[in-house]
């Protein structure tokens, strides 16, 4: 525990803020029907804080979401931070199922859901109602919201217990790969710290106003959402992503920034032709040119150059592309420590791929109620991201890609991750997946399976040689099969199915 | 005690630096003979560490620094850090009698002192090489160094505990108004989060080249020191204050910043003004025509206004005038709370003044050896700056002066420094003070004590009118009387000399 004239929680930044900034709005939602200053949002907190106390809730405590994009997500968040108390929200576009799975590891106190598109899933868990208070927010056939009743109803809370900053807050489901999502658990600290880094590097400011119009349980949205917060701006809320609806508001509210990129850009594009809606306050990435001519290109260096890698363990950039170096993720933020480490647990040098281990302010102290998977993915003091990268020699880092199933060749450790990126290098390769083979005497070899361009030719042979030529010779494969597809599961290689259809398996640790 | 896959102190970053930056440049000093790389000055503090433990150093111990500014004083910083030990780089320029103070105070386990400019003060010292273990930093006669010879002697340290950074790291002893001097504590986590805000306020990136040319003992360097450390970039060390060197060093080493204010930057122009230098890398406050032309006029927010409240208790600055606002102080820092209280710790309406308070990860913990201060200062919770202030309706701060000596009339507390601010913006005053006269009825009255500006007249009328029409009634002086000199200890007003002069007295709490 910090001392407290010392410490710094996101709800002291809220009760500073309501000084600080007390002429700002902190939040705008329902198409402006709600906003609210920043005085104004904390005194709604203070309410909230106290009918969660009211409700039994305190420190530890989890508050689960199962409704779209809100103002009143943020204000759970806040009012939480004060008790000490964890808020996740939830993906709103899972299954019955799902959601069930959700509940009973969250074991939520208390649960806030949305009738509105989201209903009918929520009241098809068999959870429903079942497991502590559950709250609908969107108001009914009678306007009434038993989330407002509840918040109204209360007394604003009084002085409280301080709570420690290294304590969690939030907490986001990660995607189910191979298995059950895990809640990783992020800290006041790592709120704190990565919007002191994000938040200048994006030029974030307390004129700052953000559409949240990605979804707020994914940390691509929720890092920016944070980072407005901590410096002040005001965070503008939308449930769908209507490319026309996104417009009439960006005009409408001045809106600064919004996670808009690829495809979205050009929807919006579209939807504006007839230039109804003024976009220019909108700081966005260069599209084709009628986009960039509706918009303002971003000329800051993070616009120039969008990267980093990061995961929703590190709320979002460990790494950050404006720190340039050969290197394309760039160089670790400054609130975290990289490392590239082997099996064991040991530094790999400059140049060869490991994986990418992390360490500091905004790393994830680990997965709610998972003690063996925080053994593992921790237990060596640092957090092992399962992604496979490489330090360059002027320090900065390369991704290298997930790192999937180890392949073992004697006493060797082989990524497919990494053989897969050689071989998808030559001219001829559209795709790859790469598999170990049982072998009799070297464990497994490596056998790799490459899908080849339309028109495009490249023997087996060819494809070894190439990988002789930039990887050590061990990582080669030893057998190359040409086939029409790679299986997949969303974008990630379905290796139980490409083990399956080419023979794959004898992996170590068993698979 | 924060999760250590979620925390980080600055050997961490001292740590990561070597992998991030390793081809950059951390310490230069001896006019070159000493340039570090990143690397090769982490392996010299792996070193440090390892000598300080063989010494008996650990957690809490205190270093003292006695010499003049020395790449030395960061890279015991930082080998500090490693153990959770303690820095305290004092002010060179005491006398013997001083000296003996701090270290009776510090009770350091190692001092680190300088011959050159400064042996005689230290031989001098009653303490000289009696308590803990001293090391000359500088060589002797035969070119050798007690402290490198230390260093050098050492293994480097192996893994070791975890360090919290909410603990002390640094501590640097404040003016001794009233009395002694006081070592105020500063930890790890105040560092990270200053150098994270007012590193992009200064624009400090990992190409920023630090002169250290002011003092190292004085926040207003120090913070920029370390600040340049944390983004990965240079500092630059220089022991003395010389004009001509300093353009030397500007020139050959490209320096960007450097502590150099005032008169100081037209000694620079003087010292240069036959444009033997190239200064252009270094970006400047605007001086004179000659100046501006010869420097990089800073074009950032923070050169064109560069203000804000602070103290050594809070590692400089605690609100930022980039955060603009009615009040030239601009706001709280994103990682400050600041508060405006009256004497029982109540919080004062937007507009009236009180005393400043703060609390956040930039406060200091507290004064080393100081139960009895520390209750006074910090018992309530927020750390009391001693000064007056007053938050304006827009959440924007103005500072008003230095607490004083309270008056009491009836129930009322009249705070010196707002009235004597009052009295100074009448146009005909040159300077004035202001006390309490003990009052048979209201306990005490105030008197001001004014001085005119040549040529200028005023009665006590005057002055009084001007104050019952800028502050309330109760506040303005019952007895105004004129004088040819306000007694002042260097820039603070004499307050015991004003008082014996005028027959102030009758102060709550006796004096």
């Amino acid at each position: 525990m910090t001392n407290q004239v010392s410490a710094l929680n996101l709800a002291d930044i809220l009760d500073e803020h309501r000084r600080r900034w007390p002429n700002n709005v902190a939040a705008v939602d329902e198409d402006g029907a709600v906003r609210l200053t920043y005085p104004a949002f904390a005194a709604r907190v203070d309410r909230l804080a106290g009918a969660l106390i009211g409700a039994g809730l305190g420190s530890g405590d989890r508050i689960l979401w199962l409704g779209q994009n809100s103002f009143r997500i943020l204000e759970l968040i806040l009012a939480a931070a004060k008790l000490g108390a964890i808020v996740s929200p939830a993906n709103w576009r899972q299954s019955p199922d799902e959601l069930d799975f959700i509940v009973a590891d969250a074991a939520p106190k208390l649960t806030v859901w949305q009738e509105k598109e989201v209903g009918e899933r929520v009241r098809g868990a068999q959870s429903f109602r079942k497991t502590g208070l559950w709250l609908r927010h969107d108001a009914d056939v009678s306007g009434a919201s038993e989330y407002e009743r509840f918040l109204t109803a209360a007394e604003p809370a009084g002085e409280l217990d301080f709570v420690d900053p290294a304590l969690p807050l939030v907490m986001i489901y990660t995607a189910a790969f191979g298995g059950s999502p895990n809640g990783a658990l992020i800290t006041h600290n790592a709120i704190i710290g990565q919007s002191l880094v994000y938040g200048p590097a994006r030029q974030i400011t307390a004129d700052y106003r953000y559409l949240n119009v990605g979804p707020m349980f994914h940390v691509a949205t929720l890092m920016e959402t944070l980072a407005t917060f901590v410096m002040g701006g005001a965070n503008v809320f939308v449930p769908r992503n209507d490319p026309e609806e996104i417009c009439r508001i960006v005009d409408a509210e001045g809106i600064n920034g919004a996670f808009v990129i690829g495809p979205a850009m050009e929807q919006l594009a579209e939807a504006n032709k007839d230039r109804r809606y003024n976009l220019k306050t909108l700081r966005a990435l260069k599209g084709s040119d009628a986009w960039n001519d509706m918009v303002t290109v971003d000329d800051s260096p993070w616009g120039q150059k969008p990267f980093g890698f990061g995961q929703t363990e590190t709320l979002g950039y460990a790494t950050y592309s404006l720190l340039q170096g050969a290197g394309a993720m760039g160089r670790s933020s400054p609130v975290v420590l990289a490392r590239i480490l082997d099996e064991a647990g040991s530094e790999m040098p400059d140049g060869e791929v490991g994986e990418i281990a992390v360490r500091g302010q905004t790393v994830s102290p680990g997965y709610w109620n998972r003690p063996e998977l925080n053994v593992q993915r921790q237990g060596q003091g640092w957090h092992r991201t399962t992604d496979l990268g490489r330090r360059e020699a002027d320090g900065s880092i390369s991704f290298i890609g997930p790192k999937g199933q180890l392949i073992k060749s004697a006493a060797e450790n082989i990524y497919p991750a990494e053989v897969e990126a050689c071989i998808r290098r030559h001219p001829a390769v559209k795709d790859v997946g790469v598999i170990g083979v049982p072998d009799p005497v070297w464990v497994q070899h490596v056998k790799a399976v490459v899908v080849l361009k339309p028109e495009a030719t490249a023997t087996e042979a060819d494809i070894v040689e190439h990988c002789r030529a930039h990887i050590a010779s061990y990582k080669k494969p030893r057998i190359v099969v040409f086939a029409l597809t790679i299986p997949r599961a969303g974008f990630a290689i379905d290796y139980a199915k490409l083990n399956a259809d080419h023979g794959g398996g004898g992996y170590p640790g068993g698979g």
